[in-house]
């Protein structure tokens, strides 16, 4: 283990939220409303978006939106329906042939990559329209550290409000790595229970004997513990190199680490669709998608230094069997909190002091889905 | 094509409906009440009750019904359920053999093809028990152009109704027409989307480029534009005799048609529940029921005179090929539409001169929906 | 048939309960609330409770409970959550690992087999942490029968409640009876559907002819024909010696049975989750869960002396598969009254006199349900 001394920590005297707030659907609404549609939520990697055809559909809170580069190359977020009868427009099949004009299926309708109607067959029969006012529904987005970030209404830029971990953006060269493997599950868990699962260590001795191993419980620090963005860095046991079954590197080590990096990893919560877990060699996202009360989708991906898989050292099997083993690990206990916790006669309990994190997040969360929801 | 000129269309400054229309489970029951429990519904082809075994259970709004020939030959419609304890008593299994009298299959209790209870074990025991009264509950059912129609309310005879597109019924001989083929659909959209499709022309250039060879999509003409039956006539192209994939005849010309109706194809639909589309040589029926808000079943069938099938000349696969391959394509857009539609940002767009049909059947549907629910 | 002369029968005039009490979603939750969490439910058979390793999950009204032996050998129900983070804590899975103590999968807090918080791990830092008041909710739950019973808020003791029909338990020596076989169905029909059918022979003459001719429906009995337990004696016909395909014997006939108990077969509806049929030589019950308004899951055990199976005599067979054919039989029409009572237009009829049960069954029901739903 590394030198660094664990911060003492203490949960307040909290408790766990209510059985509720995994089940019900007015809450989800709720969230709907106070959460997910106010703060930036993570839409994918900028490499997913092929420069060249430039036209990706995604889903975003059950949403159906579509990414694309506008003529001067910056990327742009639309709402995927026709001004017109509302068809979707982009869809997994059509969309290579859309690279350079947006065209509806059903009536030929036609936008520019900047979301303009620039035809629209037997409309100029009528005097009263107004092709500038059918443009498409612009989505703000935003790209930050590679990823590209959508927000439904922003209240401040991407960069402001990832402020507190920008500096770990730059120390692992984010915005330059590149997905490898991606690992994707269907977790039957509120999408809270994930972020709680994750925002301690207290469950590692008992699920993860051989994450313990790697980094032992106790040797973990928090740096952000307040607000939407959480987390630290846990020690590296004197054997361990990197987060992987045998221990050691997946890739070399990073760029310009310092030595208290390269022997540690660091957790990061970004609530409400993201972890970002960084490796002295690599770094591995977690993106979070509510499905409904209680199923989410977890996509799962490795980021390595664009050069990486050229090297002969390049050996990431060890790293994603380790991940992929505790992440079926965490979801089964999440699984049966969202079970356990779905008894109407659950009863909060008392939060250990190494859940410290955990009662941050809830406080924030609780926070947020008040001030914002107006109700 | 032929010599008629197409009337000049207008939607009027119309715009498409909002997106809860085609979303919301309130609407959609305030639609049972105020459109389908008191339009006529077409049940089917008066040829698929058998004449001899005569019973036959039906689906309609997810209500269960069955048909019967009573003891004069009358076809009448009972609701499927036992007066004792409710049992459901046709079933597609027992059908067959309930052709004489009902027979309930829980208690035994048997009902004449008139619906009058004529036994009931032991219930003779009671002597406050009046079988007068424990008839089956009859609905509403009429034959019109070989056609059976339910109505849960009638305001009129389905011969009022169809008053509108009566002569082609007679011109078209469609009482005596018989099945030839039958094709189903499972559509994920609603079903007004369904009937929008229906009434407009203008996605044919992109949609059917087949079709749109075959009837060139400006040469349509409207004859009813107000009101549940509208449609009109669209002529064929100088190259084609009928729709069919490679525009030949699938049979001979139905009987006296004048040179006009030998030339063109007539579309109509009859909300909530038909299309009618009427060929030189043939007609095309689709029956649209609804699911729930977002799913739809189209059973579409192929018409023909009776002597037709025993006809050397008889080829109907060009046409039925070209109906499936038009249908498909146009539930594909259909579905964009619906899920375009659930967005929550979506807001109606104005319709064209060529979706004329269109904004008279949101007319019409506003209207009813808004005159008969009483809330 | 043996020589007792069946009570005359009536229904009082009643008619059967409106197609809402097997459709509403909102009566479902009343009966959660009037009858299931205040009667006791049958949670399966003490045997099934291995005396070993003695922790059991199971499924009672959709909530989550395990079964365990303390340390005194007494049998006991917990709610099935942490008091820490409400995870569940006994599965399938683990449950043959649990017998000593109950270990949270997630943060290993650790629990007696009384249900006393025992350890938890770094819960020691906080001073005001009571360890005391986080011991497992418990159910109360009580065996009578060889049957493990479960009631959320019992009013009397289970003994008290079955006093009824305690001496049919001792009889037959039901504590004693051994689990030969079992069969489990899905019914798509409200339990109360389920129970209806039981309480009466009126459906046997044409649902079960094999029945009938065991038992003729006339030669019934009522003991028990008012409250929450009813039933009585069934007469077997003279070639009859069980209820079996071949009605012959299964196995030896049960201890010191009367002359009348061994020509005939008993039947009682414990409402709301139990069917108990005594036969001279077996017992069958039936166990009924609520899935949901539509649903039921029937489990169906058959009970004999518990050396029974080493007897040469021991041919179940028979009686396995005439009870198999007979369930399926009754499934098949309490589902066809599911589906015609959910027509909304469905009117209840009036009971036969053979009905006089249903009736009584369904005045106890709409009782329970007024009295202690409070609303």
């Amino acid at each position: 283990m590394n030198e660094f001394t664990p911060t003492p920590r203490s949960a307040r005297g909290a408790y766990g939220i209510a059985g509720e707030y995994v089940t019900s659907e007015v809450i989800y609404q709720k969230e709907s409303a106070s959460i997910f549609s106010r703060r930036w939520l993570c839409a994918g990697r900028l490499e997913e978006l092929d420069p060249k055809s430039s036209c990706l559909p995604i889903s975003l809170e059950n949403q159906s939106l579509f990414l694309i580069r506008d003529e001067s190359g910056i990327v742009r977020a639309f709402r995927n329906f026709c001004r017109h009868r509302g068809s979707q427009l982009v869809t997994e099949t059509n969309c290579s042939s859309m690279g350079k004009r947006i065209q509806c299926p059903y009536h030929a309708w036609t936008y520019s990559r900047s979301g303009d109607l620039t035809s629209a067959p037997n409309m100029a029969d009528d005097d009263n329209f107004d092709a500038k006012s059918h443009g498409l529904m612009e989505v703000c987005c935003e790209v930050f550290g590679g990823f590209i970030w959508i927000n439904f209404h922003p209240e401040e830029s991407v960069s402001q409000w990832l402020q507190p971990i920008a500096q770990h953006f730059q120390d692992w060269q984010i915005s330059d790595l590149r997905i490898t493997h991606e690992l994707v599950y269907d977790v039957q868990a509120n999408w809270k229970l994930i972020f709680q699962n994750y925002s301690e260590c207290y469950h590692c001795p008992i699920v993860h004997p051989m994450l313990n191993r790697l980094t032992p419980y106790q040797g973990s620090s928090n740096e952000l513990d307040e607000g939407p963005i959480l987390g630290g860095p846990m020690g590296l046991a004197e054997s361990s190199q990197t987060m992987s079954c045998d221990g050691k590197f997946a890739g070399q080590p990073i760029g310009n680490l310092n030595p208290d990096q390269l022997r540690s990893v660091y957790y990061f919560t970004i609530c409400p669709t993201m972890f970002l877990s960084l490796h002295p060699d690599y770094v591995l996202i977690h993106r979070v998608e509510r499905i409904d009360t209680g199923n989410s989708k977890v996509t799962c991906q490795f980021l390595f230094p664009p050069d990486t898989t050229e090297q002969q050292t390049f050996a990431p099997d060890q790293a994603i069997e380790f991940w992929d083993i505790t992440n079926r690990q965490d979801w089964e206990v999440c699984e049966l909190a969202q079970r356990g916790m779905s008894d109407p006669a659950y009863l909060p309990g008392p939060y250990s002091p190494l859940e410290s994190v955990v009662a941050a997040f809830d406080r924030n969360y609780l926070l947020e889905l008040d001030l914002k929801s107006g109700d």
